[in-house]
């Protein structure tokens, strides 16, 4: 029987994963022995708390690494107040699973060392994907995950020294990386995606072009479905960016957020097993193929809640959840880690974007018969000042209606709903339950009905055979030869027509106000197919009741009406 | 077999619930005849919203019975867009359930009618509590639960006339109206409640004394534990509020908010059942004691979803749910209402109050073995702009570890969290289940770890072992004789020192910043209860594993720290 209140506890990594598993462990077995070894002299930062202080947004560096009460998180902290070793500037070079040993070297001496243990931890993160195409060596073209990344560009920002700026890759750090430089310091960024969204994986397309409609005219240029050639430099060492069919980018700075990749390489040395993602495989306690060592945070896979697929999902948050998970199954505690389910948040300027869950496009590649329903909602009622918008995509299954995923974009307060949607997903929720969730209610918050149950409301609506299309979604092949009508008040329709670019031939727009429509379901010719329009989605859902009552069936509703369109 | 697509639906009552009724039953059977009989004018008019235009927060009344388009919500509206007729001025008097018919008079001819119905569906609402003190007649004491209310009130208070307002009872709304006197307006308001706190019923004592501490200083005078006596006028027509033991308050206006009670009368003459609650019973499909004969909204009683307990709790949002159930089971869908959680938001000043679930006392009322634990959070990381905080009470089984309630007072975001613990609360979830919930994490947004997942882990630790009371419950026999020991920095303790209130000896007061009790354990009587206190209660759980480390055992912490002493 291991002792396991005395036994050796060791974890490799000191940013997220690594310092909570210690931490926790150290809480319930305080008379064992931990010691945590991290490459870089910093531990603990908040990395995700980078793009906030290269924006300006934070004073100071400084604020990442200090606790809310002014004390440096540093290994004096860590043995003092949370009751473990932390060794920075150790680096681990070999793991020898017989023998139970870590080898290391200091950084700073170049001495080497040799650490038993009983049981490991793996907390060794990730690393930043290298580029697919040829880099200039320059200190003005970066990544985006270190401090120092962050530290050199504001102090190139503050000095003026950044007219122009690329950044390559429009996922979440990318995102984050063009606030930074576009909305403070002003400076023109161009971003370049190579596939023909913004947020690819985590958005749909329709949602994505929403994302891209809020941000455009603000100092940002976004160029999709491009790859990058090469990055050189010029003659007065700035950096160029080459893509087929531009002319090249000159710029101050560039940034390449292409993701991560996992950090396992220590790992697969010594044998363990590693997923089809690269990530360390673990069960459902966080157990590598050794059963005495852990992996935890950004090295390691994921299992998706909903599709049992295996998948690499690095996040900040995730890495504590594991943290958690590892302390309680050394410590004897068996509760194991349930998988993920993709929640996050992005910041672009004031458009706040999120999803959990599927997206329509993964929950069909997954297999599942996926529908979406789509609304624009006010966060409280619209007669309450300060209100603001935002729209939503539900992702279900037609099958046994049960919630895939949900999907955010607009100004409003879209974290309440994601996290409750989360809290849905992890229950395996269906429509039926949305329909039944008590919120609660007062005008400066919310209304009666929250936006969660009208988009279950519409979801019942669609299976009992509303049809209805994403906003975002509308291609000119589906509307050639077909009505739109328009339910809107003739002021609202003066004030925001809808988009030439959305309909072929304006002489088939019909503005009907929606108290109108029920005298005159007569005009229609009931063999064309009828696209009905409104402000945020509402009165087409009504509209389409009353065309549907008097007997026109070919009707589709734009989800998220024109605050929707692209 | 009944035609239900042709029947004859009559629905009393055009608040919340009876629109809301009428609406998906024509949108369900849109050949089916739907009359809605409304008493007063005014049709589906957002009295929620009333204390916001009260408060001057709305500029026009109208924008409370108005679509967010403009069109208003009148007898026209209901039958052009929504299908259905509703006739307003109009009473029913009779129900007469052996010939299915109502018998109402017309308010403006006196005119009698008889109406047939296939199904009736009572939302006949609310009546304000009569008060339990004679009250004398006079346009400037009143209730707040109609429009005309609040314009009285407003117009009053916009000429300037309210130098000194008397809100009774503190209940949701008597909180809304004490805002709605004193914030803009800047009348010198009383509030006067006969429990000991405000907020009876639906927060916990400590928690509401947060509330109050929150609202100090604001204009408002806070009595709390006094009946009132009798109001009357004097010479000048002013209202005259007298109390035992205080001088009679003379005001401008006073406000009798002693909560309301179900109207119920129609449905008692005619021998439906009635709750003990007054509210009309009904079964999951919200059908009275005949079948025939549906009720929701404010007039119907509810069952708690946790206790299975009857009570009465009329909210707007749960009147527009009933509304849809209703509606949904006369169309032959049967999806039962499952209960209320009573979960609510209010706002007090910048302090946003919110709970769901069972309070600690309710729930040691209905024989569960509850516990609850504390925290203070910040809404995002405290380095970034902007963060606000909140005081958290979470309530959980101690048997089973199912989550019970939660309650929120701050400034920060606490409606995510209320709506997300709703979510849990309606699967039956435990501690277990919410450290396994998944929320986006982004910095302006929030943490890496969820303030749920931070309670969720002080219940775990409070579980095995770790002595925790609210901040707010401490009292004074209890820390006679012990030490208390405060774990802040010395600047923080310098800027924010411990109330003298709640501490009898000051020389028993220890200040042993974190870092240093690791070393300093030994200076500690272990024969002596140790209270421990830090800002938030996050660093005295720290310590109290420190303390606990070193054999000191009779250790307890202060849930939520400082941030939540009163």
């Amino acid at each position: 029987m291991v002792d396991i209140d005395h036994s050796n506890y060791v974890i490799i990594g000191g940013v997220a994963a690594g310092p909570k598993t210690a931490a926790s462990l150290a809480r319930r077995l305080p008379k064992s022995k931990i010691t945590l070894f991290q490459k870089e002299d910093l531990l603990s930062y908040g990395s995700c708390g980078l793009p906030f202080f290269a924006s300006g947004d934070l004073n100071s560096i400084d604020e990442l690494v200090v606790t809310s009460y002014g004390v440096p998180r540093d290994a004096d902290f860590f043995r003092k107040v949370k009751g473990f070793e932390a060794i920075t500037g150790a680096e681990i070079i070999r793991i020898d699973r017989a023998k139970k040993t870590v080898a290391g070297k200091l950084i700073g001496t170049g001495e080497t060392f040799l650490h038993r243990y009983d049981k490991l931890v793996l907390a060794t993160g990730s690393v930043p994907a290298r580029p697919p195409f040829p880099v200039a060596k320059s200190p003005a073209i970066r990544y985006f995950t270190r401090p120092d990344d962050a530290v050199h560009f504001r102090r190139q920002a503050e000095q003026g020294k950044i007219g122009k700026a690329v950044v390559i890759g429009g996922g979440l750090i990318g995102c984050e990386v063009i606030q930074a430089c576009a909305d403070l310091w002003g400076i023109e960024t161009t971003l370049i995606e190579i596939q023909d969204q913004l947020l690819p994986y985590v958005l749909d397309a329709d949602m994505a072009a929403i994302v891209r409609r809020e941000i455009a005219g603000q100092n940002i240029e976004v160029l999709t479905g491009i790859g990058v050639e090469r990055i050189t430099l010029n003659d007065a060492g700035q950096p160029v960016v080459f893509i087929p069919g531009y002319n090249p980018i000159t710029a101050d700075y560039v940034f390449l957020c292409l993701g991560v990749r996992p950090q396992s390489d220590l790992a697969g040395d010594c044998g363990l097993q590693l997923g089809k993602t690269g990530a360390i495989s673990v069960n459902e306690f966080m157990q590598t193929s050794d059963q005495d060592i852990y992996a935890g945070g950004d090295c390691a896979e994921s299992i998706h809640q909903i599709t049992g697929e295996k998948l690499y999902i690095p996040m900040g948050s995730l890495a504590n959840r594991h943290g958690r998970v590892i302390a309680d199954h050394i410590a004897g505690v068996t509760q194991p880690f349930p998988g993920v389910l993709g929640a996050f948040f992005v910041k672009i300027y004031g458009c706040n974007v999120g999803a959990v869950g599927l997206s329509e496009a993964a929950a069909r590649k997954a297999g599942l018969a996926a529908r979406a329903v789509w609304g624009t909602f006010p966060d409280k009622p619209d007669y309450y000042p300060e209100y603001r918008t935002f729209v939503l995509k539900m992702i279900y299954d037609n099958v046994d209606r049960r919630l895939l995923g949900l999907q955010a974009v607009g100004t409003g307060d879209i974290c309440r709903r994601i996290d409750v949607f989360s809290a849905f997903l992890q229950h395996r929720a269906t429509i039926n339950d949305l329909l039944d969730f008590e919120h609660g209610y007062a005008p400066p918050y919310s209304e009666a009905l929250d936006p969660l149950h009208h988009l279950a409301g519409i979801a019942e609506a669609r299976q009992d055979g509303l049809d209805i299309i994403g906003a975002g979604s509308v291609i000119q092949s589906e509307i050639r030869d077909a009505v739109w009508l328009d339910v809107r008040e003739t002021d609202e329709v003066e004030s925001q027509p809808l988009p030439a670019g959305d309909v072929d031939h304006p002489e088939s727009i019909l503005n009907i106000p929606l108290k109108q429509l029920r005298d005159r379901v007569k005009e229609f010719d009931p063999d064309k197919r009828i696209f009905i329009v409104c402000k945020r989605g509402v009165r087409s859902y009504q509209a389409a009741c009353i065309l549907k009552a008097a007997g026109i069936r070919n009707v589709t509703i734009l989800g998220g009406g024109v605050q929707a369109l692209q």
